[in-house]
């Protein structure tokens, strides 16, 4: 990326397509030689394409590294403490990543959710973001993206829903939902 | 994907990340052992970094074909009849590779864009996607995803722009926009 000044991008909304749209953004920067980490702070228990696919690119290209556990249960009173525990854990994995001089672009997949749910601090994560080494891209999925955070970012889109195919009775789809 | 019916998927909407989410679907799909194409019906004059990471995937499992030329001025009185022969090439191509058996996905990036400059008939093309082999999902993807296609998808999500790094006075950036 030469001296080229990374960018902090986010993809929230309610819409489908967060995930999806970083891993696209994987694939490209990958395509121009980038080196690439994803961090995922939630993990499904299905099997997901992209694990599959990122090897197919090379390790050295493009690294997913699947951290945490399932979204939590809506409604719960109060945040487990292990989801806290794994969330840290994902923070510092991705923090750490930026910091290290090995990625030019770091996805930290869901860690909107992660701290909408208070399972990590705002304020620390916009810190250390914004004195990150100037060349590294970093992108943030999730829901409910805070507001220190779109404040931040350079580059935020909203992924609006405007038909789901649960309500048509489909259910979720190997290759294309996960 | 055995016996599953394919999805219709549309991404629309003025912010950016609706061909980079379409390039995401289409890594998870070559994960999960999807034969996918995507045909471009607007090509830009720069280098894109999919091609090259399409390529490291490799052809069998995802091809890109760029098709077309740029974007028509804005304010143009009348389309160009180069743009509506080229427009309908594109969209031949990907008919026939919807229709072909040899493609699991097929992405018809920025064909929205072709339709709502009339350059092709949206009635025409939401008749052939919806009689096309039921296992086969497609994506469209562009701004200002006409009526018709929107009434017949699974799925569709709107991009919204919330912040975008140009008004920052931000350039293009390679890896990242392309």
């Amino acid at each position: 990326m030469g001296n080229e000044k990374g960018l902090l991008i986010v993809y929230t909304g309610p819409g489908k397509g967060k995930t999806t749209c970083a891993l696209g953004a994987a694939f490209r920067a990958v395509g121009q030689g980038l080196r690439v980490l994803m961090v995922q702070f939630i993990k499904g228990s299905w099997h997901y394409g992209e694990l599959d696919a990122a090897k197919l690119l090379g390790d050295d290209k493009f690294e997913i590294r699947p951290m945490g556990r399932g979204f939590v249960k809506i409604g719960s009173a109060e945040t487990d403490p292990e989801d806290i525990r794994l969330a840290e854990k994902c923070w510092e994995a991705g923090r750490a990543a930026i910091y290290s001089g090995n990625y030019d672009l770091v996805i930290l997949d869901e860690i909107n959710y992660t701290i909408s749910y208070k399972m990590l601090d705002a304020e620390k994560v916009v810190e250390a973001l914004k004195k990150r080494p100037e060349q590294v891209h970093v992108i943030c999925t999730g829901r409910n993206a805070h507001a220190l955070l779109v404040e931040e970012a350079d580059l935020v889109t909203e992924m609006k829903e405007v038909k789901h195919p649960y309500t048509k009775g489909i259910l979720a789809q190997r290759g294309i939902d996960y």
